[in-house]
């Protein structure tokens, strides 16, 4: 039997989708559940909401205890954090790289990279200094990957991605869905969306 | 030794902090933390930051997808749920019969008793007549109840009550607090609050 699909929607401008990324492959492989990455950008959801920015900033006060929560979250699962300097950061690029990742078989370990350079190590995401770097850490030929990243066929895929989480009823990442239609939202949803797939 | 103390703040408009209601008494048990019902109102606090309905009013989107959300918790846990006819309900009355039966030794089951019937029986419990009914079920004298609800010193407590909250920085609830300052926000939070207070 095929195992069951769950898919793990993320923005990497999404804090709680890095501490996703960082728990979902082991809590996938054990409950055998098969989990497809689907990067997506939040800025044009939140914008059809009427927010401008991330609620992060445009509510201070739970902006700030976020960053609390990220951090007991982060030391309860032995993951480094540290607030970026700059934040949202655009995902455009590193989204596009990864999507050339996912179809060649180096995508999950390169969104990882992504989040722990941007949410662990204070770099800017947007730089494409930053993203060859981590592809250089891969093992994956850089100008190749860059070159994959701008073809017309990837751009489409993170704008479908995009229409298609704003038809879903999307409000935010991570998100995850199953084959059943069913929606889960936020990091601390994962293990029930997992048992959800399962059922 | 004393046992750990944590504070579960909660307003009866909120239906998350139903949840928590529901479930913190056997975990705080397990946990060895004793446990401070404080009700609260988010009205105020809400208001300060800019809003003057539930955010889930304001953001339907994300209204939508928290009942389903709650329905599902509420399946988990083996408790009964409906969406309310009216949400979210003025939970003054409640609150300061609350802090009677808190001092007395009846607060925690009505607390429990008035989340169930406003998110499982759709009742209204800005309604004297509903509060009455769970007083008279938990064989709690009504009128002296009520008389007690209407004292300057009860309602001192709830004003004050909402103003520490604001104070701390709440911008939700069910929040909890630790002993050592610590602030966590949310039902899916109650687990790693409990785990905070017993360190």
């Amino acid at each position: 039997m095929p195992k069951p699909v769950m898919d793990f929607w993320f923005d990497f401008a999404s804090v709680y989708s890095f501490l996703a990324s960082m728990r979902i492959a082991p809590l996938a492989e054990a409950a055998g559940v098969s989990v497809r990455w689907r990067p997506f950008l939040l800025g044009p959801i939140f914008a059809a909401q009427g927010m401008q920015d991330s609620p992060f900033n445009l509510f201070p006060t739970k902006g700030k205890h976020m960053i609390r929560d990220v951090q007991r979250n982060a030391d309860e699962i032995g993951v480094g954090f540290q607030w970026p300097s700059v934040f949202p950061q655009s995902a455009v690029l590193a989204s596009r790289v990864a999507l050339v990742g996912l179809k060649e078989g180096w995508g999950e370990d390169f969104c990882r990279a992504v989040f722990h350079a941007e949410y662990a190590e204070n770099r800017i995401i947007s730089e494409q200094a930053v993203i060859g770097d981590i592809l250089t850490k891969l093992k994956v030929p850089v100008d190749a990957a860059f070159a994959s990243a701008q073809a017309d066929e990837i751009k489409a895929v993170l704008r479908e991605n995009t229409a298609e989480a704003q038809k879903l009823g999307f409000f935010g990442a991570p998100t995850f869905t199953t084959a059943d239609g069913e929606l889960f939202w936020g990091n601390d949803r994962l293990e029930q969306a997992l048992r959800w797939a399962k059922k």
